[in-house]
């Protein structure tokens, strides 16, 4: 069976977005500076069906964390945005084709027929619970990993409940002062880094969690 | 003139002491945890007069830390306990031979006599500020570097007021749930990565600090 990872970036000072998260500005004030690391690099904008960018150690970890994804697991407002327009007519942020190419499980207390995207990308709306959505996504990934994708209460959820096997963050050399934390209400699960890549932007860190059997 | 700097040991929940802090307890319940990757090193244990431990990167680091320091400056708490002893006869924490071997300047509210200590530590109070502390720390470091000891609200004044050139975190992989957070209430200070060590025991980033001029 793959196991549950998350990749996420973070702040020095905690925070994975900013402040007055809104349907404009869905990762909040200042918190497009969490992901300027990803975007100037070569990986990310072939991802996102762009040339050009840097060949980096960044670009690396882009490449990198994609791999082995076979399903993902997001919350309701990473789909549809902070208090969002979650109606039937709403198909995401990314467009007509999102950047998943896979399966993707979205957390929600409504409700929905599944919506087909361009690309691959399917987005599944599970409304009983984050274990049926992990069930959902493992049989999805097919003995593919399954990435939590967000947001930051989805990821503390699954750390809680003692199911994510590896968390990777990406601290990145900001402070935003406010905003929303990751490491918050977790418990005191055991993390131990196995991995750390660095570079000017961003330090890697990938933590295996043990979790209590 | 040599740079100011910190090293310091921070949950990866951002906390550098644990809650309840005392005269029992200075870093709080838990707060032990924090510095356990340190006492199991060789560099550690031969700085307090002690055989054995590891030599390791995490050794390495503790030797590097203490390079090229010529003077200390340490807040009222760290020095005296929370709401602790502070009287004639308290002369720290340390002992009659405190680990630091060489000037060290407490930021206190109450003037008292300079303190003399084995080993070349002398403990001189500082009744008149943090910009003050730092002038006399400087004279006496003759071009080394000087060190802000601690704890958290002293490191983020000197960060706050623009005052320090480096910062250098040793993350401690463990979750601390509450405590004295480290970076917060510091502004936006500008950070660079400049050199990261990683060891299963903590990933050690050394930060540049840009101050505006």
């Amino acid at each position: 069976m793959g196991s549950v990872k998350c990749q996420i970036s973070i702040s020095l000072d905690g925070f994975v977005a900013g402040p007055n998260q809104s349907i404009e500005n869905p990762i909040g004030e200042g918190g497009i500076r969490l992901h300027e690391w990803a975007f100037q690099t070569e990986a990310w904008r072939r991802q996102h069906g762009l040339t050009g960018g840097e060949r980096t150690a960044d670009s690396d970890v882009i490449d990198e964390v994609v791999q082995g994804v076979g399903a993902y697991i997001m919350g309701r407002n990473m789909f549809g945005g902070g208090g969002g327009p979650w109606d039937e007519k709403w198909t995401g942020w990314w467009g007509e084709e999102p950047p998943y190419h896979a399966p993707v499980f979205v957390l929600s207390s409504h409700p929905r027929e599944p919506l087909l995207m361009k690309g691959g990308t399917t987005f599944t709306f599970v409304s009983d619970g984050i274990e049926s959505a992990l069930q959902q996504a493992l049989a999805a990934a097919g003995g593919s990993d399954v990435a939590i994708a967000g947001g930051a209460s989805v990821v503390q959820q699954y750390l809680k409940a003692g199911l994510l096997d590896e968390l990777y963050l990406h601290i990145v050399p900001i402070i935003l002062g406010t905003g929303e934390r990751l490491l918050a209400d977790i418990g005191d699960p055991v993390f131990e880094p196995v991995q750390v890549i660095a570079s000017p932007a961003a330090t890697h860190i990938k933590y295996r969690v043990a979790n209590p059997v």
